[in-house]
């Protein structure tokens, strides 16, 4: 199988110009095909505000009403999907913007829940061979993260949640690793202290290490998410530094999450 | 050659929902491949407006500030592109939504001019093998009038431009039709009375009403670009009313201009 790269990168980056750029010239570096997961950073909130768009989110997701929905299309599949991708082409990486309604890639539905979150969307499915026709003809795909319903609907849909529904959909066909990009190093045993990085982690040591309450409570969400992944058959997951890309892929810093031991 | 429509679609149908509602009912009917390349219309001055960033028009061309760029990025490329996409999907059209950015699929350079018009893009070139490979996996591509430089900068450029060049740089691998869809149900001898409509034209009979004074000046420019297209091998382009769709492409309405008689 051919490998697959899949990288989430946070709104820390996106927010940051300078890191930004720097994480793409790294980007267009990594070899083989990749996909890059963008969130939106702080961009949405501050247009929303410049709008009068009250905002509000429960559990860190955004309750996202029509006129929200239009801010966060315009911000994420505009403004930052189109930048990224200008950017990578002056890195000669043939990069291709999209979102979920493109060729049809990410069906979602409407959260069903108590909380009314309006326009948000769970992933139903992800069309590899769509994907797989676009990275064809390009190195890259950069995904906001706006599904559709295919009734017409758009959806504002977890970023994290779509680079793991790709992985996941892909390793049937590729060799994918995903790699969550964010502000800190990796896993830590102390949230307080960068050095203490877990290098590696599977199943029962994740399970060990829980039990002895040696894991930040902030992670496990994201360590239940990588795990999962990997038992749905991405070869690898990592998770650490989005300025340190080069090192978490090569092995050299974060943590690699596989499904056992070996 | 196979068949590529091309089609421009005017801005006041972009502002009527239920008019864009039903030109892309009509657009996913079309058979064979297609692009639609949108234009903004008032979306974009609307917002600018409410962040209060002042706007200028020279010529009816947007002077492009940095601030101007980030609201038609946002609006072109993200709001209006994909809603469309979002739409096509529902009506069993597989479409992909693009700026000239995705793909390397336009390139253009900032316009070199006495006035300074900003980040305005004037093309340079069409990528016909990136748009044949998008074409293979998709039935349309939906063109925001956004290019890049490829040096990482965005330009907005003028929708109309890129639907011709678009037309040009296609028509030496399918047999492409141009369309200009607007308000009016095609070329008028009198701009006042829409029955006036001439059905076809070519060269010669355009140099000779021309010199009569029998078209409407504002049609002149119009004209004078489709016939341009049709020198550089476009089978023929068409321009009508953007709700009589089915009836342009049939040859029923609007006004047809080829390159010679026959």
């Amino acid at each position: 199988m051919n490998p697959l790269t899949i990288i989430k990168v946070g709104g820390n980056v996106i927010d940051d110009e300078s890191a930004l750029t720097l994480f793409l010239i790294e980007f267009a570096k990594v070899s083989g095909k990749k996909i890059l997961v963008h969130g939106g950073g702080k961009v949405a909130t501050q247009l929303a505000e410049a709008l009068h768009i009250a905002q509000e989110m429960v559990d860190g997701r955004r309750i996202t009403d029509a006129e929200t929905l239009k801010v966060v299309t315009m911000v994420y599949a505009g403004l930052i999907n189109k930048n990224i991708v200008a950017k990578l082409q002056a890195n000669y990486c043939n990069a291709v913007g999209l979102c979920g309604a493109d060729g049809n890639v990410i069906l979602a539905h409407k959260r069903i829940s108590k909380t009314d979150f309006g326009y948000v969307g769970d992933v139903d499915e992800v069309n590899v061979e769509a994907m797989e026709k676009l990275l064809c003809m390009a190195d890259a795909l950069i995904v906001a993260p706006i599904t559709h319903d295919g009734n017409g609907q758009l959806l504002n849909t977890n970023a994290d949640t779509i680079a793991q529904e790709i992985a996941k959909a892909c390793s049937s066909t590729y060799a994918t690793t995903l790699i969550y990009s964010f502000e800190k190093p990796g896993v830590l045993l102390d949230a307080n202290d960068d050095t203490t990085v877990i290098p590696t982690l599977h199943r029962s040591k994740f399970d060990e290490l829980r039990a002895a309450n040696k894991i930040f409570a902030g992670m496990i969400p994201k360590l239940e998410n990588a795990l999962s992944a990997v038992d749905a058959g991405v070869k690898k997951v990592i998770i650490g530094k989005a300025s340190d890309l080069q090192h978490l892929i090569g092995g050299q810093s974060g943590t690699a999450i596989t499904s056992s031991e070996s």
